[in-house]
């Protein structure tokens, strides 16, 4: 095992990582800009060293200063977090050239995978399913009946060198097909000069699910089940749940086997989440991300797993050390993310926390590095604490997120807590009835 | 269930019941004495009434201020969490007399287990061992043989009449016997006045080991393990355990199904302990507790149940809906009071607290009514916290409470957490091997 890591990164997640480090004997490096002197990374941390100005490109992606760091402090291994280095090959690479271990996938997985298209085409291969529909540019409307008849309607005409939404238009029925077709190719050849379209499933209520995986580096490969985070406003996830309210236990193992065996195949080790679009009992990938995702604490509530300590464990060689039915899935957990902006018009809103009081009792867990009196710096990311619950069913803890937001105090700035409120309360999410439109919808809304 | 709720009590429990009525949907009524008014349970209650002045049998002991609020306020039911009027007969007789449901037992049985004498004959008299020895007093040295050899050396030679350790020898072996007969006779002679003798099973290493009942109003009564109090200085308990570290999952089994008959015979209803002395797999009946208990949370973690939804439910006239073969241990958890007082002296240390920064992350629980600027008062219960742990190990739930304890923060006040910590870098606390000895011993001992 490691005995000192350099933890490659700030905030709740430097601080997730420390706590996972020091349960386990590990000295920690903790890294800082200018701007995160007086963090709670740093002050907790074994060791902290200043890696640059406040801009995130002089210091927290700054590799040269992260390794010189690691070097004088005699770190063995580096873990990157989420964000920042934590999908970049070169880093990866870089950090295994010198002699310590990258705590996160091989390089080449992590760039086989940044690459969407590569992404894409190898999850094929290896039997995990895409969006349905036409293999390639489609030759005539009769082709366009077959595929569309074989995947169902709707279904979506598209540009094959289109973008930006032209050159697309949804077939609701076959009735709808040929003036779909139509317009598709009339439209992509007035704006790309070629008509040249193919056909896709059309998923008018998607939802994003993603399914945790860990695998060490022996080949062993398991998930931990799924996440449904499709309540998202401009692609930025509010808040997560495990497990997601429409997946059975089936479609769960159905799914995670699938993953495990490509996965598996493909020799991927540590953490990984590959991400779906989901609907009607069909899972579509639409990428991976090669690293801790900021929703693992939904899995680890549920599956009563520390994913980060498996991490470290599994980077320093160990092996897995169970199997697929040794993971079992217990209770129902959410993640509010509690973002420093305004809950209306999402205006970062960065300032001194006047004052800190997280809540707490049974089957409340908060990861945060706020403090009262820490200044919040305008210079990153502005979620600043993860509120999860868990609780046995999902409308226990409803209840006990509700309960949770209405005890959590940050005062001095504004935060999304009322907007979780809201969310929380809507007859719609407590049905579980949502799909990756919805937040987005229901954040347009008066109130 | 019922719409409303008084919380008779104040402090951490008060805000652990109100978070249960909370997620159960139902309201609460916080009584306070004039000098809790800033308290917690009373700003997150939805109504407050003020019970009388500071001292304890003016306000949370004042019988008819309480039921004059639960009667102003409509509050249907009273819960009176533990310590105050919990396991006062009288009280929950006269607020049954109200029309108010008591939330506990019916006052005959917290009447018959608040006798420590009706507590242990209804107890053997329903199968539940006690201390082994004669029945009785003696009448010669054979019969004092007969019995010791029955029961297993050591033994304690009694008074009938004694108190304050007079009158009471111990024989380690047969060899002892005589000389031990002859001196507590003796002894007992001339300080009682009476020469009357018993023997008992003496016990040299006991552990505190206790069970945490629930049965409904229907008979069924199941268990949810131990808990491991034998830490404990002047008989108060300061951390816990569940499992303990000295028991097997058999015999956890073998005294819950003792105990879940005697109590299901009983009739008995709500929450209850059975405490025990324990050693060399003998399990002794020393009293009952008919009322939550303080350390209730570790039993929470390693069952994943709300003992204080299910108290709530119960009372409301709910049925159990489970059986004991529904309930499994999962992990280890491990709970430290968090006093105010001096961690060497353990003189009370009242006063204001300047910053108040509980832990978080993975598998940590606090249960504290603490904020940054709350004046402890001088007038109650020097507990202002517990902090719980729970993890998949024994040794993981030691180091992750290692870590929360760092990252506790409570200026302005002294708190016990500095002996915490050095109980729990002890070697012998980290093998398990201690008594309820051990911490007196251990607190003598200069560091």
């Amino acid at each position: 095992m490691f005995s000192k890591i350099l933890i490659a990164n700030r905030g709740e997640i430097a601080l997730r990582i420390l706590r996972a480090c020091r349960e386990l004997g590990i000295k920690t490096v903790a890294v800082h800009s200018t701007a995160d002197e007086d963090a709670m990374h740093v002050r907790l941390a074994d060791e902290a060293v200043c890696i640059g100005p406040p801009a995130s490109r002089d210091s927290y992606l700054n590799v040269a200063a992260i390794l010189s760091a690691a070097t004088i402090t005699g770190a063995e291994a580096i873990h990157p977090g989420y964000g920042f280095l934590s999908e970049n090959a070169d880093f990866a690479e870089t950090v295994e050239a010198h002699g310590l271990t990258f705590i996160g996938p091989t390089a080449e997985h992590i760039r086989m995978m940044g690459d969407k298209i590569t992404a894409k085409t190898t999850m094929q291969m290896l039997g995990v399913p895409l969006v349905p529909g036409s293999d390639g540019e489609l030759t005539s409307l009769e082709e366009a009946r077959e595929v569309a008849d074989k995947v169902g309607y709707p279904v979506l005409i598209k540009a094959a060198a289109g973008g930006g939404g032209r050159g697309m238009k949804v077939a609701q029925t076959a009735g709808d097909l040929e003036d779909a077709w139509k317009m598709a190719r009339a439209e992509a050849r007035a704006a790309f000069g070629n008509d040249a379209v193919y056909l896709e499933k059309y998923m008018d209520r998607p939802r994003h699910i993603e399914l945790q995986i860990l695998g060490d580096n022996y080949g062993n490969v398991v998930h931990f089940g799924e996440r449904d985070c499709s309540l998202q406003r401009r692609h930025q996830k509010l808040l997560e749940e495990a497990g997601s309210p429409a997946l059975t236990a089936e479609q769960r193992d159905a799914i995670g086997q699938t993953a495990t065996q490509a996965l598996s195949k493909m020799g991927y080790r540590n953490a990984g989440t590959l991400e779906f679009l989901y609907q009607d009992g069909q899972f579509c990938f639409i990428e991976m991300n090669t690293r801790l995702q900021v929703e693992h604490p939904v899995t680890e509530m549920v599956c009563d797993v520390d994913l980060v300590r498996e991490q470290i464990r599994l980077a320093a060689g160990e092996q897995l050390g169970y199997t697929q039915k040794d993971i079992s899935f217990s209770g129902h957990a959410i993640e509010c993310r509690i973002n420093a902006e305004d809950p209306d018009s999402f205006t970062p809103c960065p300032g001194t926390v006047a004052v800190y009081h997280p809540p707490g009792g049974l089957g409340v867990r908060v990861d945060s590095a706020l403090y009262t009196g820490y200044r919040v710096p305008p210079f990153y990311d502005s979620m600043i604490a993860k509120l999860i619950v868990h609780a046995p069913t999902r409308e226990q803890a409803i209840a006990r997120m509700q309960r949770a937001l209405d005890e959590f105090v940050v005062e001095g700035i504004k935060t999304v807590i009322p907007l979780h409120r809201r969310i929380l309360e809507d007859p719609e999410f407590q049905k579980g009835e949502y799909t990756i439109h919805w937040l987005e919808q229901f954040t347009a809304k008066p109130h």
